[in-house]
C-alpha cells in the first residue's frame, strides 16, 4: 500500500533529469579521456532564495540515489534521508533549498556503465571509463551551476557521500561555505578494500556477469550481486546491533537443522541480498566501489593549498560502533584539516548501530547537524 | 622443492586411516540416525608411555586436517601446527604422545559428505547427515580408545578445535585431565553466523554446486568456494595486520585503474581463494560451519553437571586483536566454568595478527602453553 506523507514531510516529489554534458562538450575525466553525453538525475526540496545563498547539497552513499526525501507516486517508503530533510527537520526545507543528485557511475537516472554507449547503442559495460572522486564532484558542480547557484551554503554526505564532500571542499572551497563529512574516510584501509574486492569478485565471477555485457545477453548477475550485498551489509551493522536484533534466534520456518535458512539472521541477510537486486546495478557496484578504493586526497601534497587560502567550515562526524569507517578514519580527516588551519568541529556520536547510523534519526546526531546548519545560515544572513 | 625437516621437527610422518564404525556398528548421531562406516585419518607424534598417561589430543580448526606436524613425503611445507609440536617445543614429542585427527565431516581422509554413500556408491552430497559438535567428539573419543588410551593428559585446539575441546571436557571430564581452549567461543554471535551464512550461500548458489552432487556431475563449485574463503580470510586477520602487510600498496602488475587486481591486498585474497580449492571441499565447508553455528553447550542446563563432579584443569586463551572470536567470547567461557567451580586459567595474549594468531609462534602464547603442559605432566608423574 502506498505510504502517506506525514507532517514534516516534503510531500510528493519526483526526479528530474538534466543533460549537463554532450558528445560535443563532454565531461573531461580525471584519468584522461572524456564522457558525453552525461545526464544527471536530481531532486530538490524547498525554495532557493533570490540571493541563491541557502542551497544545501546532499551527497548519497554507495547505493543511494537522487530520491533523498519525500514520496514518489505510489511509493511504499519515502526517500533515503527523509528523517533528516523536511519542514522543521535539521535540513529544514522551510529555510534551505536541498539538492540531491544521483552520482554518475550510478544506476538511478544518471549516466553510468549500464547506460547506452553512443558508439554502439548497447550498454557501456566495462567500456565505461573508470571514474575517480573528482569526476563525481565535477558533475555535481555542473548541476549546481545549472541551478543558478555559485556557492553552496553546505555540502553534506555520509560514507561515500562524505568522501565526496571532502574532495569537493578541498578542491573548490570558494564554492562551499560549510562541509559535513559523516562516517567517511580519507583513505580506505586494506581491510576496507578487501571487503569490496571480494564483493566485486562475487559479481564478476558470476557466469551471468558476461564480462559486463549482461544486459545485451538478457541476463543479470543476480547471484554475485546478492552475495556482494549480503557481505557488505554485515559490515554496515555493528556486531552488537546484529546481536540485539537477531542473536541466535532460529528462523520460525526452520524445520530441522540443515543448510537453508536456519537462523533469523540468515533470513534477514537473504532478504537484503534479494531486494537489492531490484534497485541496484552490478556494474555501478564495481565502478563506485572502485572510486572509494582509490580515494586518497591527502596523498596529494597540494591537497590543502586551496583551503589554506579559502577556509571551509568543516563538521566531521563518526559513530562509536562504526567498524567500516570508524572514528579513527574521522580523526585522521580532522587532524589533517586542523593542520591546514581549517575550522573543524568533530563529534563522535554514541550509537550502537554501526556504519548505517548515518541514515538513522539518532537524536544527538540530528541535533548536531541541525545546530551546525543553523549557524551556517546565520553566518550568511548576519 | 620439497622442504627439509629442521632441528625440532618430528621429521617425516604419514597419515593413517582407521575404520572406527561400520555399517553394522555405526556411529549414533546427536540429531538421531546413524552413520557407518566411519573412517578417521590421524597422525601421531612421540611415544605413548606404558601407563598411557602422556597423550595430548590436538583438535584442528575449520579447514585443518590430521597433518599437524612434521613433513609428508615431497611436501613443501610442514603440518599446520609444526611450530608447536616437536622435540623441545611446547608440545614436546620427547615427552608427549601427540594425536591429531581429521574431523568427520571433513575432507582429508575422514568420512565426510564427499565420501561415497554406501547406499548409492556416489558421494553423499547433502544426504550426509547434519553433524553436531558431540558427533565430532564421539568419533575422536573412539579413536583415543582405539589407541589404547583411557584418559587424555590434555586436549587442545583453536577456533572450531577449541570449541570441540570445550564440548569434550564438559561431557567427558573423566577422560580429559586438562583442556586448552584457544581463540574459541561457547556460542557464535549473529555476526559470526552471518559471515558463515554468506560463505555457504556463495557455495550453494554456484551453479556448479549442483545441489551438492557436483562430484557426480564432474564439476566443482570453485567460484563459490573461493569467494567463501576470501571473505572468511578477511575475518581471520586483524585490520591492523592487513594494514601492516598491504596498506594501500598497488599490485606491481597493475597497469591502470580497473576491475582486476589493482591493490596488493586483492592479489593476496585472490591467491588465498585459489589455493584453498586444492585442499578443501565445498560440502565439508557447509557441514563444519554449521557445527559451529549450532554449538551452544551452555544452553543445556545440565552442561556443567559432569565437570562439577569431576573437574578438568582448563586453560582458556584469547588474542587481543581477534575480532572473530575475541576476548569477550573467551571471558564468557571462563566465567561460566568458574561458576561451576572449575580450575580455569585465562590469558589474553597480546598479538596484532587477529584470529589466525592461534597458528603462529607468538612467544608469550607458546610459553603459556608449554608451562601449562609441563604442569599437566608434573601432575600425572607427581
Amino acid at each position: 500500500m502506498p505510504g502517506t506523507p506525514e507532517a514534516g514531510s516534503v510531500g510528493k516529489v519526483h526526479t528530474q533529469t538534466v543533460r549537463l554534458y554532450t558528445a560535443e562538450s563532454p565531461l573531461q575525466l580525471e584519468q584522461g579521456g572524456s564522457l558525453g553525453p552525461v545526464d544527471v538525475a536530481y531532486e530538490t526540496y524547498g525554495t532557493l532564495t533570490p540571493a541563491a545563498d541557502n542551497a544545501v547539497f546532499v551527497c548519497h552513499a554507495l547505493t543511494g540515489d537522487a530520491h533523498a526525501a519525500g514520496w514518489h507516486d505510489g511509493a511504499t517508503r519515502p526517500g533515503w534521508w527523509d528523517n533528516l530533510i523536511g519542514p522543521g527537520k535539521p535540513l529544514d526545507t522551510d529555510r534551505f533549498l536541498v539538492i540531491s543528485a544521483n552520482l554518475i557511475g550510478g544506476c538511478q537516472g544518471s549516466t553510468g556503465p549500464s547506460s547506452p554507449n553512443p558508439e554502439t547503442g548497447s550498454a557501456f559495460g566495462l567500456d565505461f571509463p573508470v571514474l575517480m572522486m573528482r569526476d563525481l564532484v565535477e558533475v555535481h558542480r555542473a548541476l549546481v551551476k545549472h541551478l543558478g547557484i555559485s556557492r553552496l551554503l553546505a555540502v553534506i554526505g555520509g560514507s561515500l557521500g562524505g568522501m565526496q564532500v571532502l574532495q569537493w571542499g578541498l578542491d573548490h572551497p570558494e564554492e562551499v561555505a560549510n562541509a559535513v563529512v559523516i562516517a567517511a574516510s580519507s583513505r580506505l584501509t586494506a581491510q576496507n578494500i578487501a571487503f569490496s574486492a571480494v564483493a566485486r569478485r562475487a559479481i564478476m565471477t558470476d557466469p551471468n556477469f558476461a564480462a559486463g555485457d549482461y544486459a545485451a545477453a538478457g541476463v543479470n548477475p543476480d547471484i554475485g550481486l546478492s552475495i556482494a550485498r549480503m557481505m557488505a551489509h554485515i559490515t554496515y551493522l555493528s556486531e552488537d546491533a546484529l546481536t540485539e536484533k537477531f542473536g541466535r534466534q532460529v528462523d520460525p520456518n526452520r524445520r530441522q537443522p540443515g543448510f537453508g535458512i536456519d537462523f533469523a539472521v540468515e533470513s534477514y541477510l537473504a532478504h537484503q541480498g534479494q531486494v537489492f537486486l531490484e534497485r541496484f546495478d552490478a556494474l555501478s557496484y564495481l565502478y563506485l566501489t572502485r572510486v572509494m578504493d582509490y580515494f586518497d586526497p591527502f596523498a596529494d601534497p597540494k591537497a590543502l593549498d586551496a583551503v589554506r587560502f579559502s577556509p571551509v567550515n568543516w563538521l566531521v562526524l563518526s559513530f562509536a560502533s562504526d567498524w567500516r569507517f570508524g572514528t579513527d578514519h574521522s580523526r585522521r580527516i580532522v587532524r589533517t584539516l586542523e593542520r591546514a588551519g581549517q575550522p573543524v568541529s568533530f563529534r563522535e556520536i554514541p550509537s550502537t548501530y554501526g556504519h548505517d547510523s548515518f541514515l538513522l534519526a539518532i537524536e544527538p546526531y540530528h541535533e548536531t547537524l541541525g545546530a551546525f546548519l543553523d549557524r551556517a545560515l546565520a553566518g550568511v544572513t548576519a
